[in-house]
Order: C-alpha cells, then sequence, then structure tokens
C-alpha cells in the first residue's frame, strides 16, 4: 500500500524538481518596489515586462487615492459571507452595472478570482448532457472547469475553424442521439501566450450553421482592444456574438476578482447558482472601490491604451526589425521564439537579469517541447522608450551570444535564496 | 436539439425560484455600516447573527489601521502575477511562517480563497490511484474537489466511526488489488452548519489499523478552538496526527484567503504544483498584512476568544434554557432546529427582522427536508449581554407564534428590493 506523499514527493513537478536551486531567483522571484517599469529584484533595480499591468493603472494616482481611502473607510473585512447570505453591497452592484455596461451587455456578476470564476461558471452552465467544444490552447481555468464537467467535451485544434466545424457537426449529432443538451463553444479573447486573437468572429459566424452558445475569456483583451476598450469582440466587430463575456481584473484592471456578463436572465441564474461564490465570501469593499476608479480611468482616460499599443508595437516592431521571431501576435503580448536547451535558457535568463537589467518571463521544457523557448514580454503604457530601447539592445546582445553557444553549460547554477 | 440557456432558465435553482419576491431581502441582503453585533438592514439597526467575525477582528482598530496602512502604502494591485512567476513577497512568506508557526506545523502556504484553495488542494494531492474517504456533511468546496478527482471516493456517515472503518477496509483492499495508490481522509474541524466538531481523536487513532493521511478543514475551529486557539485539533489533543491543516481567513480572521500547512516537504510539492495559485494572480499585499495583523491579535488577546465562548454558552445555555432544540453542537456555532414550512419560515424571519430587529440567517427545504427549520447563530466577541437577552426573547416570542400557527400564510410575500 502506497502512502499518498510518498508518491507525491518522488517527483516535484516540472519546476519543483528545480526548487533546491532556483527558489527566489527563477520560481517565486521577489519584484519590490512601486509597480512600474523600473523594479528591485535582489536589490537591484530591472526594467521588467513579466507584468500585465497593461494600462498601468497598478501605481496611477488616483487608483492609489482610491485604494487606500476604500481600506481607510472600509476595512478589508466588510463585507462578511457570501454574497448571497450576508455579503452584498450598494457598491458591488453598482460595480456589476457599469462593468455590464462598459462590454456592451444587459448585466454582470462579480466573481472572486479569474481562474476560480471560470472553473465554476462552466459548471454552472453546463449539465451532464450539454457537450463543450474548446479551443485546444485554453488557459487552465478553462480546463479545470472541464475536469468538473460530467458530459462530453470536444476539443477543436487552436483557432482552426474547419477542426471546430468537425466537432460541431460531432457535437450536434450526439446531441441529436441523446434528444437533450446543447453546445457551449469556449475560446479566449486572445491567447495569453502566442498573444494571437481568438478568431471570433468566424466562430460566431458558425452560428448561422450551428446552434451553440459562445464563451469567451478575453481576460487580455478587456481593456487592450476594441475601440472602446471593451475587448476582442468589440476589435472583430461580434460583441454581440459573444453570449457569455468573461474577464479577470488581474490584468488590464491591475487588481483581482474578475467578471461574467451576458444577457440579464442567464446572468440572474449564474447568480444564484455559482458555486464559487455561493460557497465563497464576497470580494472585500476597497477591491470594489477600486476596480470602480479602474474602470473609470479604462473608460475615461483612452490615452492609456493608446499609450500602450505605441509601446508594443515600437517593441514588436523593433524585435522583428532585428529579426526576431515573434510569431503570430496580433495584440500587445509579445512573444520571442528562440531555440536552446533548458541549461542554455536558464544562463541567457541570468545573463539578461545580473548583466542587462532586463527582468521577463521564460518558458522550456518541460512545459514547451524540448529544445524551444519563449520570453513571453508584456508591454505596458507605463514603459518608456528608453526601456524599449534597452531591452531591444539586450535582446540582440544575448541573441548573439546564444547563437555562438557562448551558454551552453551543463548544470543549473545555484541561486536559490533559502537553504 | 436544445439550448442550454434555455434549459438553465427552466429552473433557477432552490433559492433562485424565489428571487422575484425575495432579491435584496431573504438573498442578497445588505449589511450595511461597521462590522459588529449591530448594523442596519434596510435603514433599521438589527442585532446581525450572520456573521463569522467570531473573534470580532474585522472592525478592531488595530485591525482596521493595518488595513488603511497597507493599502496606502502599497495600493491594492501589488504584487501582479502568480506568487511562482512574479508575485512573491518578504511579506507573503512572514504570513506563512507565522501562521505554520501558530496551528504547530512546519510551513505553510497561502491559498486566495477558501473554496478554490480547498478544491485544488484535493486535486494537487491526489492522483487517478489515490481514494478518497470524506465525511457525508463536507462543505462544498471540498465536494467540488472531489469532483475534479478521476479516482474513486468513498463518502462516510458523518462522524460515524464504524462507517469510516468500513470505508477504510473497502478503500484498503481496492489499493491492494490495484497496486498503487493511497488512501486521503477528509473531515471538518467543525461542521458548519451544525456546529458538532469533526471525530479527529477517533479518526487520528484509525491510523493504527489503517493507512492513510487525514487532511481536516478547519474553517470555524481556527481561532476559536484549542488551548491557543491552534483549532480542533488542538482542542481534541491530535493537532499532530493532522497531516495536511487547512483553513479558510473568511472566518476569526475576517478577511479573505486561506492556508494549508504541514511538513515542509509536502507544502513545498504542493507550492510549485497546486493550479488554483500557479494559474492566478497572489492574494494583495494588504490582505497579507491585515491577515498579519488579525494573526497578531489571535495570539495575543486570549481575551478575545475568552469573550467569544462567553457570549456562546450565554446564547447556547440561554437556548436550552428556554427550551429550544440546539442539536449537538459542541463549538461556537449555534443552530436552532425548529419544525414548519416553508411559508411559516418566511414570515417568521420578516417577524424577526420587521418587529424584533433580529437578522439570522434560515435553512429551509429544499436545502433541508420539507418541515424543517434550521436557524444558524454565529455568536462573535463583539457581541452584548443585551443582544443576547433581546434575541433569547424574540425567538421565545415567535417560538410561540409559530407553535400557535400564526405565521401560516398561503405566499411568500413580495419582499423584492428590484423589479
Amino acid at each position: 500500500m502506497a502512502d499518498i506523499f510518498d508518491r507525491l514527493l518522488k517527483n516535484y513537478g516540472p519546476i519543483g524538481q528545480h526548487r533546491e536551486r532556483a527558489h527566489g531567483y527563477f520560481a517565486f522571484p521577489k519584484l519590490e518596489g512601486e509597480i512600474g517599469s523600473r523594479m528591485k529584484f535582489r536589490g537591484q533595480e530591472m526594467i521588467v515586462w513579466s507584468l500585465n499591468n497593461y494600462l498601468g493603472l497598478a501605481n496611477h494616482p488616483e487608483v492609489r487615492q482610491a485604494d487606500a481611502d476604500g481600506a481607510r473607510d472600509f476595512g478589508l473585512a466588510l463585507p462578511m459571507g457570501a454574497r448571497m447570505m450576508s455579503g452584498n453591497s450598494n457598491h458591488h452592484e453598482q460595480l456589476e452595472a457599469e462593468l455590464a455596461e462598459f462590454v456592451q451587455k444587459e448585466d454582470s456578476i462579480l466573481v472572486n478570482f479569474g481562474y476560480q470564476g471560470m472553473a465554476s461558471l462552466i459548471d454552472v452552465l453546463c449539465s451532464r448532457h450539454d457537450i463543450i467544444v474548446y479551443d485546444a490552447e485554453s488557459h487552465a481555468c478553462i480546463i479545470d472547469g472541464l475536469r468538473m464537467h460530467a458530459g462530453h467535451r470536444y476539443v477543436f485544434k487552436h483557432n482552426d475553424l474547419e477542426d471546430l466545424e468537425k466537432q460541431l457537426q460531432r457535437a450536434s449529432s450526439l446531441i441529436e442521439k441523446q434528444k437533450a443538451g446543447g453546445i457551449l463553444v469556449i475560446t479566449e479573447g486572445v491567447f495569453g501566450m502566442a498573444g494571437d486573437q481568438g478568431k471570433l468572429k468566424e466562430i460566431a459566424n458558425l452560428k448561422n450553421k450551428y446552434e451553440f452558445r459562445l464563451l469567451v475569456d478575453d481576460a487580455h483583451g478587456f481593456g487592450t482592444l476594441g475601440k472602446t476598450g471593451a475587448g476582442a469582440g468589440e476589435e472583430q466587430g461580434v460583441q454581440d456574438q459573444i453570449d457569455i463575456y468573461f474577464s479577470t481584473f488581474a490584468k488590464s484592471m491591475a487588481s483581482i476578482g474578475a467578471f461574467i456578463a451576458g444577457e440579464r436572465k442567464i446572468i440572474d441564474y449564474i447568480r444564484y447558482n455559482i458555486r464559487s461564490q455561493i460557497f465563497a465570501k464576497s470580494l472585500p469593499m476597497p477591491l470594489v472601490i477600486g476596480n470602480l476608479k479602474r474602470l473609470e480611468l479604462l473608460r475615461n482616460q483612452p490615452a492609456l491604451k493608446e499609450k500602450l499599443w505605441e509601446n508594443a508595437l515600437k517593441l514588436q516592431q523593433g524585435l522583428k526589425e532585428r529579426g526576431f521571431d515573434i510569431g503570430k501576435t496580433d495584440s500587445v503580448v509579445t512573444p520571442i521564439y528562440m531555440k536552446g536547451g533548458v541549461e542554455e535558457a536558464t544562463a541567457m535568463v541570468m545573463d539578461l537579469r545580473e548583466n542587462y537589467k532586463i527582468f521577463c518571463s521564460i518558458v522550456v521544457y518541460p512545459v514547451i517541447p524540448r529544445g524551444h523557448i519563449i520570453y513571453r514580454l508584456i508591454p505596458t503604457a507605463a514603459h518608456t522608450d528608453e526601456d524599449i530601447q534597452l531591452t531591444l539592445e539586450a535582446f540582440t546582445a544575448v541573441k548573439e551570444k546564444l547563437d555562438a553557444g557562448s551558454y551552453k553549460t551543463n548544470a543549473i547554477p545555484d541561486m536559490a535564496e533559502r537553504k
């Protein structure tokens, strides 16, 4: 008979296996100081490209004031209990009304965190007869929602309309046979790793041929895409075809929490039945007040989105001119694709941090196939031309070293800050 | 072919079906003003028994100061990103270390919300070969964690040691046959509805006969039970037998977030692999700072716990003397069991609120069997003798009316605050 702990401790997982040498440096690093394009990492100032503070709202003076005032006036405890039992307030309802209007929907409901909100949303929408058809590159919160779904789920190849149609046909046939259930299609407004938008327009067009409801996780589109910032649906002219619109506050809003928007009657259904909210404390008042202020700025200061895009295009254009492969991004998310081993990637990241003072996120094997390296840069409205210029120069320098084989070492260095 | 929305809108669920008449009154009520034993509901001051503010920390001056200072100094955005990627800080690590010490474990890890933390904890601990043996009255967050589990789950009758042994034998046999997997037993320190403690001591004793790991959700025990407030395990003298200790901050701590504590090596495993944290933003700094202050008070002001128990015992003793059935509670959670229909319960709650100015939670059919009514009173350190006295008198009065049939009406009154 096996002990559960014994089994777990045999394999600490893709990142955990390196924890002895990596903790505090490659994993669980601490970025200190005010959120902005420059922050401190282990005492040194770095240009930071890892935070989804797209519009620079995290440290906007009006946001900081609202956050401080809200906590001073209400404390972080209020309200207590779940919304349904004892945790409701006028502020929560006001934020829901304003969010709904902003994304051009009738109503919305707040959820406490993006991850749990999405997982629980899928759960509340689908019965065992319903079939979920979802994009292969869906975020973990969608995948974990699918894991709670007792019915069928059909995956379609990432942004592949032909394969989506195939899955819709398959789902439609099964539902006809079952004589029960419907279809929920799930995709994202912007895929957070590669930065490509979900093909919302083309997917919405399929509603002419197949009957389904469309749920879009627009975490990276909200506030960054569309004329008014209402996201990828607005950008592609199909916001009204999105039956359930979802976004977290963890990106453009620089906060926590998330929301679900749609027709009033379906939002009301969700409000009374979504388990992650019925069985969890309401979002604290200062976060609601802080999010009201963030939404106000997002609505009334289009210059922030313009500055974000100006920076994103300078960065992306600069990288392309220097010969970097940034893939198929059509959002501000900026990946850089390189080839190399885990050890080379590790040495390169250290070189970037220690010698070029650039802090950014990297993905390597076993998260992606062996031999591939993906950097992921998140430009924000808070970055400066100098930040961009220094970063372009740094990447040019480290790429030359990578190509010359300078990063070939045999061991991951010991950078752990704890023993 | 059915439309998903059409199906959902046919049945708004046990509480949602009454929303047209109940919204804002029976469901989604607003309690306004500072958190305490008296708050405003629809403009009237009420004695409130619905909030798990056990130690009265929500509105403690030092807590309010810490909450205000934290938000002023750091804003509510910091840190951004998941702990593992970019959202770590010294404060988060300090809170983890202090929590671990307080509950007598080697290490702990913060999670963002109790609900999502528990569901994801079960997910990270168990593989498909592991068998989960759990109490039948487990909270929804445990049930939803089980729903993500691909392997077997065996339920044992609530706090029934004989049935637990039967399930452990069954699980042990299957694991022997499978030649893989282990057993995780899940129970609670205090069951939040009935207020009875989980039989942790007796369950722990079974480790002499069966091999399993024990996970305890001590949401209601943390801060309220045990010599130092370390919870139900300390109260029963078996804190060291709890392999994974879990508690939310939503009760005694009057905050949001939760934590998982245990042996350092297993906490490290969880830290690097728990999906609800790897794929979600870190807990905002002011919440961490506010929770450090709350923990300090919880540790250093035993008078708060003493006052809580003094109030709880006055309330429970008073109810028993007046002939009320409060069941088998051995915690501060105080249920009152009555018999009556949904309409009677509704009229009685309205009478309590409108005429006696008592606000408390009630559970009726279809959540519990038809004909039963359960009130659930949560005494706190903030309640006064007068609060308790008025409440005892009010319950005596409404119970007499209930027994006299005065609440028999035919319709749920329309109390909705929105149309």
